[in-house]
């Protein structure tokens, strides 16, 4: 049967999502917990790689495996093998031919500002510090112009190379509450470090460098070096990956 | 000069805030950094001792010292020598009877709950991972029988010596965000293990072990077997003390 994880992890110890020649990453370890639960190696599909620092609620992962457990069972056999910063949310069976990339998909990302005079130890991995006052209506104006479907040239990290830079935006916002300043974006897919980048470019909006408008100007530029930096890692997480045409991979039961 | 200091920790790395013959305490790192920057051993005084895995957005500590590093300048310099899981998040100078524990004092605690079937890798440090559903409402109910002067002595540890176990609480709230459920109570003094004891019968009630009403029993019982078990350390943060007669401290400037 083939088998599908919801993998959520803190990414500060581990060298992005996917196996590299070096470093240990969430897939390695993930695959040592299959291993010695099911006894044999086996290889697992991730739905997207995340990089170092980088943090998951929702990634994607599936395997085949021939096995009598039940298959919602197997995230409580595999978190009682994983480290406390990998924990498996849900796990189900799916048809033979789902595949966790190669059909249509809606991810959702979210970027954790804390927009204080100093950091908070509490969630020092999990958010970047931003000491200047960030205007965040300022931040969500702007995010409301990467909506539909654009080429994101300006939003690609240098060297990235892609069939096309066209992605398809769904949903944006800057939200506030208190100290923290949260950006969630949705779409059917992003560039290495868009995400990042976006961010980089709407705390510059934020902290009143440019105005709103900018963000249509650095869209049209189709050029990286018209966005803002990109933002640390550690503030981003990937919350989840929805695949809508997952109905016809339904197993009937 | 008298300085007071708002002191932040994650608590999970230390042996708690104040320092013990074993082990290293959040004060053990924070004198270490007060040499480094006055170039001579200060004894500080902190407010509260808190357990080991406790963790801080708001206690309080005081030293005195010779200097002329502008007192709000101090966080800064503090925070270049201190580790990222302590954060000063502020300084002032105060008058040099202030005391940190021998005042009135009004100390807020928040404890953290996760009610989902797996727990959370990202906050996996400062919550307690609940899997059975929890009644929010029930709890807030018992919380309300806690609010006002009442005998604790149901919610201390046991071989717990005080010279009263009357404290006054003026306000106990829980309070549901999604799967995230918060108890936050402040009052003018915390018995030994109070809040986790508290919050561990809070739990009984909220899984349905026992009705609302359940707390006045507890209450009435004045006996440390009537509550519910000492919940972990990690969920429990100190948020902040405030000092209602600290007016008569400030210094005219």
């Amino acid at each position: 049967m083939r088998v599908k994880l919801i993998v959520a992890y803190d990414g500060t110890n581990y060298n992005g999502y996917q196996s590299q020649v070096n470093g240990i990453a969430v897939q390695d370890v993930l695959e040592k917990a299959i291993e010695d639960l099911f006894g044999q190696k086996i290889r697992t599909l991730g739905a997207s790689r995340t990089d170092t620092g980088v943090h998951a609620e929702g990634n994607v992962a599936v395997f085949d495996v021939e096995s009598r457990i039940e298959p919602s069972r197997i995230a409580f056999a595999l978190n009682a093998r994983l480290p406390q910063d990998i924990r498996i949310l849900d796990s189900s069976q799916v048809a033979d031919d789902f595949h966790p990339r190669f059909q249509r998909t809606i991810k959702t990302y979210q970027y954790h500002v804390l927009n204080r005079k100093f950091p908070d130890p509490l969630s020092r991995n999990t958010e970047m510090h931003f000491y200047y006052d960030l205007n965040e209506k300022a931040m969500h104006e702007a995010a409301q112009m990467l909506i539909g479907e654009h080429d994101f040239a300006s939003f690609a990290a240098a060297g990235y190379s892609s069939k096309t830079t066209v992605r398809e935006i769904y949903d944006a916002r800057v939200e506030r509450n208190g100290d923290r300043v949260t950006f969630t974006i949705t779409g059917n897919g992003f560039l290495y470090n868009m995400v990042r980048i976006i961010t980089g470019t709407l705390l510059e909006i934020g902290a009143g460098k440019y105005d709103p408008g900018h963000m249509q100007t650095v869209l049209d530029a189709k050029n990286r070096k018209a966005a803002g930096p990109t933002a640390i890692s550690k503030g981003l997480v990937l919350v989840r990956i929805e695949y809508p045409d997952y109905k016809k991979f339904t197993l009937e039961k």
